[in-house]
């Protein structure tokens, strides 16, 4: 079994709507935050091994899970 | 500066109604995936470093960013 995660960033260049809201929200609340992006963690299980879990993984991010016009996508390797 | 990332992610025992349409819908399109689950990744930037920057995304993280009752958090260190 392996388990590896999508982590999916909207674009820099593109507003973030959703980051700029909690940006703000945390600021008029007196946190001590600069900058805020707001993304997704998708967590996938695999029953094949790494390697193949790992091209897998990445062919469905790619084809499924992100969209390569406003967002990027990064895999991460899990416990 | 310091960069840190907020994973947040919906507690095993809840119903992840995302998760299960992802997982669905990867199973249909003949993807090799066991289970899907899906989350939330925030990344937040401080100018404080990296000790002061830890204790401020917990607090932002559990006071605004997550809702314990279904969700768990990670603070995450980033470059």
């Amino acid at each position: 079994m392996t388990k590896l995660g999508v982590k999916i960033m909207p674009r820099k260049v593109i507003l973030d709507s959703q980051g700029r809201a909690v940006e703000q929200t945390l600021k008029l609340n007196q946190m001590n935050v600069q900058h805020v992006r707001v993304g997704k963690f998708i967590e996938l299980e695999f029953q094949q091994n790494k390697n193949d879990a790992l091209i897998e993984a990445r062919r469905i991010a790619e084809k499924v899970l992100s969209n390569p016009l406003i967002e990027t996508f990064e895999i991460v390797e899990m416990e």
